[in-house]
């Protein structure tokens, strides 16, 4: 079964927005097993956009059509596929009603300029937009000696498109694959979260785990993170799940605490539930990430059960005053030190009355190095109920980069301490030569 | 001039990334007033990208064709080209040369698997590329009665396609259309970054300027901003300079201290510059943002010249002990009040002995609302020498865009300040009602 995505308007043409809504659809086909072979756009112009349905009808089974659903003069996508394929616009009683509720729910009336949305092509299935005015429809193109080509069309908003390709469309293209005695294989994937180790390591580590029948290992870097995409098949649902069960233990047996969450689970949500979990509370103190590591922290609803404050302490004066460091550790070893982060997590902790302490102290560039500290040097510390201590890293990366590494470091060494794991090998960084 | 984009990969049909070639190589052919007519994606097979060609050069005269251009077995672009239009593959030796010098620059040897890159179609132009091993090339495909379609081919690599399109197509193309007789008028476009009214009043209040003669004005919202693109063309580059001052200068006149940054300039870069100049010092008292408004003052290079740091005051005690909110206040008026959001802003500005102190005190969500202090409710609290106030707000927004809009609206307190104009109206947000 041959796939093709076209997507229509003008603000598409003239590089206005970037069109997400190809890669969501394809994405969404191979699900099905069916493989998108051609992805075109064309402007919201008539011969244009009749051009392209044509040819679509001529080469694709099915046809993934976004855009020019909307209530405006330039919306012509449902009239230019009726005209195409000699049908008429009819009116759809229905989806007019569906409109004037939508505008209900609003406390608004609809506009006159939305009824034209309920008008849909003669002998077309329509799919409901249950979260928008646009509804969709199905057109069975005919095609001598062949089965009819499958035009969907859904709205050009991500949010719209999504939703109805995922309740509208692929069930019925599933359905149509099953009568066709072609049922795709059940398909189950999840996303592991892993931080730690590079992608090409990665892939070396899990290159024998990855040669597992009939589960592809798909990876994908998400600074400063790397996912994991483990995709299994099967002749039903249970066989694919059992498969990718199987391959997440061997993912889990062979990465350990480098996997720190699945699908959408940040770093700072894990760190919160397990710190929940412990009854146990964390403050910061914060230098060169200058508040990151709070503001991940507090993005997390709820946080304050467990997350006390911290302090932004950018000048040493506030690092001495508000964190109690002494002014000698900072005289005789400097603000970027092992023993100013140590001191630091300590304040940190004891001025918020808090079980844990963490602290980034480093010089994130790309002014501020000498010879004896270059910028990329930072320090993280950790204090506990049991002492303290500081990790040294020197990461050449630049400012944003840097930071953002080092907030998820610090987070990160708080996950780790909460689980019993050793903190995290540097791998990533080059660990500084003394 | 119709113009087609192409873009080469099995990643793009297969949903792997989402493809933003078109889009940014679509914006540099309007700067040209070339219009792109179609937008084509294929995969890495021979037959279907010589299909797209045959197809391109009979309906568009230029065609930038971006990926494929990698030195693996898969990266087919230019093989398809030259046998498409009856070209041989030529060793190109300055190519070659230019790529050892590449990889001797990284301090390793070229693999015999990137010469292939140096192999471009016989009679074609190629096209230096600074940062990356492949070269692109222009191609001419002869047509019958009509000049020549223009192939373009730069690699899919998103930061070497935008520079080569920019270094090496675009003068190319305005060469060509100059000789044509039909030159570009010269445009000049800037970005003016606004905060503190919405799209459709934006749009209102300058329906008058944006009817100048020829400018268009562009809209973009970025979430808590809303950015103006005055595009302003000539016959010269003088005549489109001044057309586009002009605008600029009635917009700041109709806006005000509503535009804030110009370019790529950032609204903490904007205070930070503006503390620098006058020799002043700022510190923060977080506690609904969390670190954030810190976070993006120190994401600033050098933000410690004006930066002393802040206090992430999450629980009550911090509030109290670090920054030295009275218990009475706390007590009286809960931590979310305007009084406590001037007392942690004064608090933050006596610990740090900052000139200025600046504080977020609010429920961002879900949870935590009661009737008297539903969600949404914020108060920004300001401190400099002359004494303290707050600002209360009422945001309806989710979580993440309830703290990114009190951030802004934190920073935008202080640059008004530093301007002398009055504290932003919140008609974004609902003044509350008492």
């Amino acid at each position: 079964m041959i796939a093709e995505i076209l997507t229509i308007g003008d603000e598409l043409l003239r590089g206005e927005i970037v069109d997400s809504n190809k890669a969501f659809l394809a994405e969404r086909l191979l699900r099905l097993e069916i493989e998108t072979r051609f992805q075109t756009s064309v402007r919201d112009d008539p011969a244009d956009m009749r051009d392209a349905f044509l040819r679509a009808q001529d080469r694709a089974d099915v046809v993934l059509v976004s855009g020019g659903l909307g209530p405006t003069r330039d919306d012509l996508t449902l009239a230019v596929l009726a005209e195409t394929f000699g049908r008429a616009l009819e009116l759809h009683e229905p989806s007019l009603e569906a409109i004037r509720a939508f505008f209900a729910r609003l406390g608004r009336e609809m506009a006159e300029i939305n009824a034209k949305q309920a008008w849909l092509p003669a002998g077309s299935e329509v799919l409901p937009n249950p979260i928008g005015t646009a509804p969709g429809c199905l057109l069975e193109a005919p095609r001598e000696g062949r089965e009819p080509a499958l035009f969907f069309c859904v709205p050009g908003v991500p949010g719209e498109m999504a939703k109805m390709a995922d309740e509208q469309v692929l069930p019925r293209l599933e359905a149509r694959l099953a009568r066709a005695g072609r049922a795709p294989r059940a398909m189950r994937a999840v996303l592991l979260r892993t931080f730690g180790l590079g992608e090409s390591n990665l892939d070396h580590e899990l290159r024998d785990v990855a040669r597992e029948a009939d589960v592809a290992l798909g990876f994908r870097t998400a600074f400063p993170d790397n996912f994991l995409r483990p995709v299994a098949r099967g002749a039903s649902a249970e066989e694919a799940e059992a498969r990718l069960a199987k391959v997440c233990d061997a993912i889990r047996e062979r990465l350990g605490a480098l996997v720190y969450g699945v699908g959408e689970e940040t770093m700072e949500q894990v760190v919160g539930a397990l710190l929940r979990a412990r009854g146990l509370t964390l403050a910061t103190a914060e230098s060169c990430t200058g508040g990151l590591v709070g503001q991940r922290l507090t993005a997390v609803p709820g946080a304050s059960a467990y997350y006390q404050g911290g302090v932004v302490a950018y000048a040493n004066d506030a690092k001495r005053e508000l964190l109690g460091v002494p002014q000698d550790l900072l005289a005789r070893h400097g603000a970027v030190s092992a023993e100013v982060a140590r001191a630091m997590a300590e304040g940190a902790r004891r001025r918020f009355a808090a079980d844990l302490g963490v602290s980034t102290t480093g010089i994130s560039g790309p002014e501020g190095g000498t010879p004896e500290k270059p910028v990329g040097l930072v320090y993280v510390g950790f204090a506990h109920e049991g002492g303290s201590e500081a990790q040294e890293l020197l990461l050449p990366l630049d400012r944003e980069r840097h930071r953002a590494l080092t907030a998820q470091i610090a987070l990160d060494r708080v996950r780790r301490h909460l689980l019993g794991e050793a903190p995290l090998a540097p791998r990533f960084g080059r660990e500084r030569a003394r």
